[in-house]
């Protein structure tokens, strides 16, 4: 399947020449933003194109393109441009999360508001370095999900009426449902206390569902489906399948969150114990502590200032419980859900094959 | 013109359906998120709904819409429905520019992020009560821009793809300029020095139209218009009207953030003159101080910490310069060029008429 081994680089030439597009319609603006787009197009570079490739699988699958195909082209166009819509919009999220997590670095590079914050130090502005990162992060977020917006309803406008209107329809339901995924995340961070553990387990499953698992695999597959014209038993083998690879990328990045290595997560070891993330995988370790141990590990987890003896202490402590075990076995047979999905599927071989190895990517990624 | 006088309601009462619509849609996500969509709903209660008004007139002027015609419904329903489009676009746009600017107050009441910041106090969360307000905010700021655009996108594919599609492209001008002009605005603030007055009065004017007189005058009526399927002499007389209409719109704001009765306005006195924002106002005043006067000029503005006598000065001093009077000048001239534009255009009557009041109510507001 030559066209999803090269993905990423059609989904990067793509994104270039997207921004260079707007960069030469604001030409009446002037010159003082081209710092913003500079930057917006940095971010733009790299990353996993997970959302990509499992839209592109999505489509793939229900409408494999050949280069028989008197239509190739342009389908597999709009397909690039649904991918990269779907990027933008991912971008523009981990630039609004990178300001609400307050962390300084994304793939081992600042983040955007650290970027500007920066730059408003070297370059002697005045007032606060800091809000002034805030704000350009906050509108670059706001202009990069505009750019999504824009590019993913050209992309459907091209389409027949009624797979445009089912893919929308998807679009919209993932938007809404991620936002409140993030906040009901944040929330759980400010709660005073860990709830008794079955609702706890409840809530942090609701956030990993609702903030990555559809998000980041589902909604991609049924966009990608839904452009293609998918019927109902093709979107539903989907769906049976993304909701519990989405599950398993998520669980896998709550171990990452804990036990990543720093120098290929590109971002700080033990990131999600320092922002007291309760993570399924946290929720599961705590269960099994004594009380006096749990108080003491309360105590640690979502504080800011852990040095590293205390971080492997937690980890340690995480892994002693059985819970790291526990959450390895979780994904696992979350994989296992997803490749059973698939197996009596109407979709086509080699996406299905496709799909399985980016479900195993997905659950054993180091980064 | 019954349809403008009622229009608030129309609106008010769909952007609460709206609303209502996305929470049953979400009941699957639990009861946490509730808080966030209640002052969602809150901050969706009034305001001045120009943006809805002028949509609704650039469509009416090249559409009118009479009982009779049995089409009528429809039309005013996908007019409601963009004009709801932009005001949730707007709202968002303002959440985000409240934290932007740190505004703890809006149309009188606190803002999005103050009022989670004071929940998180009284319901005594853990960590950070200012961070926990910046992050609701910016989440609230992304579902209302998500809302915008899967209720613009609903209503246009209603639309003959040709009008859907001329549409769609102004609402994504807009939507990027916007971001752009928000940017230019923030980063004016940040610079250390007033640039030399011609190219200040540039600068300051180019964040003007493109922050404001483009994104809340012009560019809604583009869209009302184009959803009518406005011909080409039909909008650019809508235009011709819209940007100097825009550009008074500003310069009345600019007149209100130094000069607004705070009991008017529901926000702070001087509220422009604490933030350094360099107005053209602003621009305009100083260039007439002599050197001693501006220096301290420059000082005082821009400082948080203004006392009630120290705005008082400013005031005094900029209504001295005689920059107040040009200002109020420019706004009438700008207001006449606007009323030029539509002395011989092919628009409905009834529809100028409004126009015409409308644009005498945004150049006279005092709010």
């Amino acid at each position: 399947m030559q066209v999803i081994t090269r993905l990423p680089d059609y989904v990067q030439q793509r994104l270039d020449s997207f921004v260079a597009e707007q960069r030469t319609a604001l030409t009446d603006l002037g010159e003082d933003f081209i710092p913003l787009i500079d930057q917006i197009t940095e971010f733009l570079q790299g990353g996993k194109r997970i959302r990509a490739q499992f839209l592109a699988l999505g489509f793939l699958a229900v409408q494999p393109i050949t280069v028989a195909d008197p239509d190739a082209d342009e389908a597999f166009t709009r397909l690039i441009d649904a991918a990269c819509a779907l990027e933008m919009f991912h971008a523009a999220a981990l630039i609004h999360d990178d300001l609400i997590d307050d962390s300084d670095t994304r793939r081992g590079k600042p983040s955007i508001h650290q970027f500007f914050s920066n730059r408003h130090d070297a370059l002697h502005y005045r007032g606060s370095a800091q809000r002034f990162g805030a704000a350009t992060a906050i509108l670059a977020g706001d202009l990069l999900q505009s750019w999504a917006d824009e590019l993913m309803h050209r992309t459907l406008d091209q389409l027949r009426a009624i797979d445009a209107s089912r893919a929308r329809s998807y679009f919209n339901r993932m938007r809404t449902e991620v936002a409140i995924g993030q906040y009901l995340d944040v929330l759980e961070e400010q709660l005073p206390a860990f709830a008794p553990h079955q609702e706890q387990l409840e809530r942090s499953t609701r956030v990993l569902i609702y903030k990555s698992a559809k998000y980041s695999v589902q909604a991609p597959l049924l966009i990608g489906a839904a452009m293609a014209g998918a019927d109902d038993s093709q979107s539903r083998s989907l769906a049976d399948f993304g909701l519990p690879v989405g599950v398993a990328f998520q669980l896998r990045d709550d171990v990452l969150g804990v036990f990543g290595d720093a120098h290929v997560t590109g971002k700080p070891a033990g990131d999600d114990l320092t922002e007291g993330k309760r993570t399924v995988l946290v929720t599961l370790a705590r269960e099994k502590l004594p009380q006096t141990t749990q108080r003491l590990f309360d105590e640690l987890h979502g504080s800011a200032d852990l040095d590293e003896a205390q971080i492997e202490m937690l980890q340690r402590t995480i892994k002693d419980t059985g819970a790291l075990d526990r959450v390895e076995h979780m994904i696992s047979s979350n994989i296992g859900i997803g490749r059973e999905a698939l197996a009596d599927a109407n979709l086509d071989a080699n996406a299905i094959q496709s799909l399985l190895r980016l479900a195993d990517f997905v659950a054993d990624r180091h980064s």
